[in-house]
């Protein structure tokens, strides 16, 4: 079974037509499973990406949870707590196979040190949003983002095009490392940083970044000369990015658009502080965190007054849910928040019709699947250009890594629609295998994430978790086949709660009425959420799909 | 349909054998919903109890659950965002009829002041532990709560007994209320202090208190001479336990025991600083939430100084679940935790075999249905001395308020036994409606309150909150009819979260289902939670009851 493409000789990719487990419901998990730890960037300690993002608590939670996916029967629920199995219950065939809480801390305890403090105990793990989800999809799952982010720019700024603009950003890591190609799809000229030589070469390895530039001069001079023949390039630069947005800044340089994808979020596992080296920093997670967090903390504030910089000289900076505003602001940096959060920047209209990142994995592991996919999803919305110039797109640049995979913006009522045409795909015989349907937890009724997803809610309900409460429990209640409550660990921890749902499309008449019923309800709850906050385009919505909102008189 | 015995004529006490809604499923939740505002402190206003535990955010919200839960069908749910109803989902018969979501706020934003801010913008509401949940059956619920207390400390400090003992406490609101019976159940002399002459003068008409006096020397008079006679009394005291306690404390008596149940947890809207009179309070409410909350803190550090003099002077001293201690630490009492908490102190081993507060409440309005019941109780458990000791009392003691109920501490696989028994006798009409089966959220699966429920757990598990989002998940994932996740507001927020349950027996074969699968793994999570954090209790419950705990290699 073990297929040439991955990364890790150890983390064989899944797939093919022969089954472990009792059916293709938890085959399907297993697979997924399998799949985040072939595509991760740590799966040795089984970390997915985000620096502490992991699939599982530790190797004997990891053995535990694939001996009972392998063994449980389709009417029983697998327990998982914070990457930890803790129970195999008795439940009914229309109950999720498995369900999971990851990383729920009561709020007045919620925080980095306290969570670093359990995570030493061996008592908690974080599952980042799709890690400990088993949802993981490589680094394509943000590719789409982070260009359409790049084209509502274009289209706001630079008449629809990024030909002939320079973008300045930092972070080649797990979902990072997908802005040079989001960049370069855009047809601009990206300079990206990171202090990690490794994580460069990575990129560069799979043609996500075209150079590698020897030092600022050299990167800066590829840059000027890509933007004046208006040709998309993408470069890398091995450096701080804390020190280096400065260095660019005094030199009168200002970039046309600014952001920043380090892990800012996590003082101590993520973020790298200027004039610190590697191998400091490694030292100092085990036996100074104090110490370090201090030392990332005072880089942040330079790193983000040079974005503020930035911004005042004319550039488009935004901040790309990293947290570095809010670190940044606790450092002392009063108007850290006058940048912008991409969500509420450029992507809410499309949150509050409830249209986000959907996602599919084929079981099989064959790219024809997905392929065949993109056929339909074309056929089926052809006046929908997100979507046809997306898969355009992503089918010329986006190679796969582990289960071949796409991802789609799609909206209520759409992803049921492709759902069950795939379903009935499965049935016929015309797809090599099941297919896995999942979204990003950054999707509209599934995430409470004040300083990122819901900032600045028009109601102010931003820090309300309500919401992805209810739709966990409610996907649970509406036949998904695994529903998970993560909240935000390391430097997340009392910064989110989101809720993440797969469900599988085996061919089955049963998995036509789960896909229906779980993927229908969730995206009603996203359209209600905005809905209940007041938003036009929920209104709407609601009208014109008929969403079972309940409004009050 | 209206009872003469409801305290507030506007809101009848439900009952009789006529459906309104289509089918009983829907009628019982709606009766629960009746019922609460029926037995509530101020159901004008919607306040169930503990100052702001409210049963639906506003009247409007209150109209339109009313409204879908006559109306709604079997396959459907009813999705309620901290009492406001915001959407009807198509489910399938096996899912909860209504989820609820109350009051959860996302970690760094969980503070009483953001939680104010909301509740004045109407965008949530809290809904206490039951209060929200439709499941609080007046002061019943907390009174075995406090009894078993009472006489854990009796068994471990005076011999099993509290005849000739002196217990002093306050609060003599909702659940505090419930003190003066208990204690006299118990064979003590209790005097309970209110600030509040109204909510004295509503204890003693319901008989609950024996006397009130008229002042300090009376008071201590009484108990005195009650003491020496080995005499139960409880004696009423209108006053400001923060000048009290300390003023008792100086003329040198040492009660045997001394608790507290004022809301100090909620420093706006419950507690009330010595030295201000009632009318002051509640302007300042409106418009001096800022000096209020100071003054309380200032008032509450007095009134645990108190405390911690009568526990060095030899009392046994404990608090009850009002995070008095928290509050007096943050306002710089350090040694304010060296009182215990009661859940630690006295009720952890049963809670680790998963024993807590099961309750249930005859839809029919018959106190005879709860005859019944008591009756197969003490057949089904004739050796459980807590169970028959308890419903002997009960029966003599304790009036019922609102649709007639019990509680009894049962344990895994009681709970579900009972609940099978008495939905055959529905089934064969030996009772005259069904019943409803409800629980405390102070439940060993169900809760995590690092100052209440989860102090000094075994393992530093404590403020972990996935296993009360697990709960919730795996009820609506067990045939449940209503599930609810609530955190904490006013003085709670942050500082808890917790999950709750109601089942009904309508003497169908689909409810001996539903009763069976969700109260079996409710209760079985809450053995898992305590076997996963290292209690010997728990251990040996999987072992004996066959637990589906997962334990790792
Ligand atoms: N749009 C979104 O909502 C979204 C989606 C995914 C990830 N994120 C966030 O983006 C951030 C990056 O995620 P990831 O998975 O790529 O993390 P990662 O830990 O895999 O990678 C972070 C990279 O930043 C580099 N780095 C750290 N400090 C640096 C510094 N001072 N200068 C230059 N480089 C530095 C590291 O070497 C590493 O390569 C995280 O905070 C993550 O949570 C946001
Ligand atoms: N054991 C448990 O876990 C448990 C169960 C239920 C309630 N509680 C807690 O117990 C507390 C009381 O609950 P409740 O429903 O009775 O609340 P409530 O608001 O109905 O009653 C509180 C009473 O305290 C009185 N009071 C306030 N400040 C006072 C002072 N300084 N001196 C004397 N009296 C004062 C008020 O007049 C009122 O009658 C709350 O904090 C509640 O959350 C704990």
């Amino acid at each position: 079974m073990p297929k040439p493409n991955s990364r890790h000789p150890s983390f064989p990719i899944p797939g093919g037509p022969d089954l472990r487990a009792k059916g293709w419901r938890q085959e399907a998990l297993l697979r997924l499973l399998e799949n985040v730890l072939s595509v991760g960037e740590d799966p040795d300690n089984l970390v997915v990406y985000a620096a502490l993002g992991k699939a599982a608590r530790n190797w004997a939670a990891h053995k535990a949870i694939v001996e009972t996916l392998t063994t449980m029967h389709e009417d029983q629920t697998l327990l998982i707590q914070s990457g930890k199995p803790v129970g195999l219950m008795k439940t009914h065939a229309k109950a999720p196979l498995v369900i999971m809480a990851n990383c729920n801390i009561v709020g007045q305890w919620a925080k980095a040190e306290y969570f670093y403090e359990l995570e030493r105990k061996g008592l908690i793990c974080w599952g980042g949003l799709t890690a400990g989800a088993w949802q993981y999809i490589g680094s394509q799952g943000v590719i789409q983002g982070t260009y359409e982010i790049f084209m509502r720019i274009a289209e706001r700024r630079f008449g629809g095009d990024l030909a002939g603009r320079f973008i300045l950003t930092a972070g080649l890591g797990g979902m990072g490392g997908a802005q040079p190609l989001a960049g370069r799809m855009a047809g601009a000229a990206i300079l990206c940083i990171d202090i990690d030589p490794e994580r460069a070469a990575k990129r560069k390895a799979i043609g996500y970044l075209d150079e590698i530039a020897p030092d600022l001069d050299a990167a800066l001079a590829m840059i000027d000369a890509a933007v004046k023949e208006r040709r998309a390039i993408s470069i890398g630069l091995v450096g701080n990015a804390a020190a280096l947005y400065p260095e660019i800044y005094q030199r009168g340089i200002v970039p046309d658009i600014v952001t920043d994808q380090t892990s800012a979020h996590d003082l101590v596992y993520g973020y790298v502080p200027k004039g610190m080296d590697l191998a400091t920093v490694k030292s100092l997670r085990k036996d100074g965190q104090g110490q370090l967090m201090a030392a990332s903390r005072a880089s942040i504030v330079d790193h983000v007054h040079a974005m503020l910089d930035f911004q005042t000289a004319g550039s488009e900076v935004f901040d790309n849910g990293n947290l570095i505003r809010t670190q940044a602001r606790e450092g002392g940096v009063a108007n850290a928040f006058d940048i912008p959060i991409f969500t509420e920047a450029y992507l809410r209209p499309l949150f509050a019709r409830a249209i986000g990142p959907f996602r599919w994995m084929a079981l099989s592991g064959e790219a024809s699947d997905i392929a065949r996919i993109d056929d339909l999803l074309v056929e089926m919305f052809p006046d929908n250009k997100i979507i046809t110039n997306w898969v355009r797109l992503a089918r010329e640049n986006i190679p796969f890594e582990g289960l071949p995979a796409r991802i789609a913006w799609l909206g209520h009522g759409e992803r049921t629609a492709l759902a069950l045409k795939v379903n009935a795909l499965v049935a016929k015989g015309e797809l090599a295998g099941p297919i896995a349907f999942s979204r990003d937890h950054l999707d509209a009724g599934a995430m409470a994430h004040p300083n990122i997803m819901t900032e600045r809610m028009k109601d102010g309900s931003d820090a309300i978790a309500d919401w992805p409460l209810l739709d966990a429990m409610m996907l649970c209640s509406s036949m998904a086949d695994l529903v998970v409550v993560h909240s935000g660990g390391g430097g997340y921890a009392g910064y989110m709660t989101s809720c993440g749902v797969t469900v599988v499309a085996d061919g089955t008449a049963e998995a036509e009425e789960r896909l229906d019923n779980a993927l229908t309800n969730d995206t009603a709850l996203g359209v209600i959420r905005y809905a209940d906050a007041g938003y036009d385009e929920a209104l709407d919505e609601v009208e014109r799909k008929g969403v079972p909102h309940i409004k009050l008189g």
